[in-house]
């Protein structure tokens, strides 16, 4: 199945209590794009950067198997731009500054190669822009996955909740569930969010893992335990990259296959951590994401 | 096998979200035996009451095979009382009372007929309270199973390192975790405090789950999903009453028989939390009990 995955490529610089970056490359179609490469050979891209994005980090996502026809370039214009400092725990972040550049009126345009994907990854961005790209296809994909965040809920929710009727699968993170459906307990949360549109809906707990709902099952697959976590950036999209990209591969969507999804979706975001920005999505090899799959399944077989 | 359960018989008065208790029956102890008594016909116990605490409890402990001869009943002095209130999130409460009572010189006596138990439940009780116990067995317990808290961390730590070396599993929560081994990574705390004495360690996350580590494996329960938890109050005592309950009836010490534990356990404990108090440890059914152990292996089969 083809994939169109659309969302921010940015500059980050982040601080953690490992180490400090200068400005480096980020974004969430970035890292669901690099994420997804380890599993498709070919992703489709629509976002926008300015013209002070390097020429060889697209060249990167071109060797990696991103399609960039649909990357728009801005001409004496500046990447978004974020910077962040994640406290000792590493769930909690303070943002640092935020410069929207170039996506203060990102205007998505759908190539005509792309609006027959099997797939649509709507990463997180502006709930009108992700509706917009909607919009474009020339049908409904097979499977449409939204990611979103809190600032969206707090500023844009009447946009959000009408592009939550579009979509399959919706990501967010447990205090975003509680956000949205009003309930603390996520059992309730989940049914009440399941009945605002999606069909399936995972809740992600950073170290604490990650659950997958629909309306009659619930499937958990824990965070892998790492030594280290060096930095979280990235990882909620390397997450979805991963989901994605596991469902197009194997051209199944289903609740066993989601299950599935969401195990593979773990192992990526794992990996994801354990380096600053991108970096360590870029050297995974098949035999370790392969030993980390079946890691990952003993840690919960009783 | 035969299992002793040392800790206290209190009472409480507690403050949730979802309501407001006057004095009811509480203490680590009972909800360790109520919890344990749904697997075992008998067990044995070590505590303290004041003449204020109701003999038609002691009969309801006896009635659930708690043999109680090893509790004393001080005449003319008070029962231990705690009060506290959770936060919203359940997994944070403050302290708003406590009553030392007869618990201030609690000098343990374990009964001849208990010296020979094979399982020792050393529930959270000053350090060396716990260490007068173990040093009253006739001979080592085949399994030594202590629970404690950063209480005891800030105050006894000597005490507490002193016990640990005699132990076979020590249970605690995650921030406890990082206290007693100064390491913020649960992967690298695990590492630090088996090099303190215990064999096995479970971390417990509260509605995050449980981790269960020894030298070489780890093994990850996710909590049981509930729509409703009225009082978190003695859910890590009914997984300490579940887990050693669940070994002393199958009599296996093993890396597979833990894991089947901490399941059990984990059953246990998310029972507990569905009413005030151990209102509902006295109402499980075996029916009830097996089906939510089968639905929590379905929650992490891949």
């Amino acid at each position: 199945m083809q994939v169109l995955i659309v969302g921010t490529v940015a500059f980050d610089a982040i601080e953690t209590p490992y180490g400090k970056t200068d400005k480096i490359i980020g974004g969430a179609a970035t890292y669901i794009g690099l994420s997804a490469s380890a599993l498709l050979e070919k992703t489709k891209l629509v976002s926008v950067v300015g013209d002070d994005f390097p020429q060889e980090t697209i060249d990167l996502m071109t060797a990696k198997g991103m399609d960039v026809e649909g990357l728009q370039i801005r001409k004496g214009e500046k990447t978004f731009f974020w910077s962040g400092k994640y406290h000792r725990d590493m769930n909690s972040r303070d943002t640092l500054d935020t410069q929207l550049n170039v996506l203060a009126d990102f205007d998505p345009i759908v190539p005509e190669s792309s609006k027959n994907a099997d797939v649509l990854m709507l990463g997180n961005l502006m709930p009108s822009v992700q509706q917009r790209v909607l919009d474009q296809m020339n049908q409904r994909p097979k499977l449409v996955v939204l990611d979103t965040m809190n600032f969206w809920m707090d500023n844009f929710m009447d946009d959000l909740t009408e592009a939550l009727k579009s979509v399959d699968v919706l990501t967010i993170n447990d205090e975003e569930a509680r956000q949205l459906s009003g309930e603390y307990s996520l059992v309730k949360a989940a049914h009440k969010i399941l009945e605002m549109g999606p069909s399936y809906l995972i809740i992600k707990k950073g170290e604490h893992g990650a659950m997958l709902f629909d309306r009659d099952n619930i499937f958990f697959a824990p965070a892998f335990p790492l030594a280290d976590v060096l930095d979280p950036t990235g990882a909620g999209d390397s997450f979805a990259g991963g989901f994605v990209s596991y469902l197009a591969k194997h051209g199944e969507i289903s609740w066993p296959a989601m299950k599935r999804a969401v195990a593979h979706a773990t192992v990526m975001a794992s990996f994801c951590v354990e380096k600053f920005g991108i970096e360590r999505l870029l050297e995974i090899t098949p035999a370790e994401m392969e030993e980390r799959k079946l890691a990952l399944a003993e840690l919960t077989r009783m």
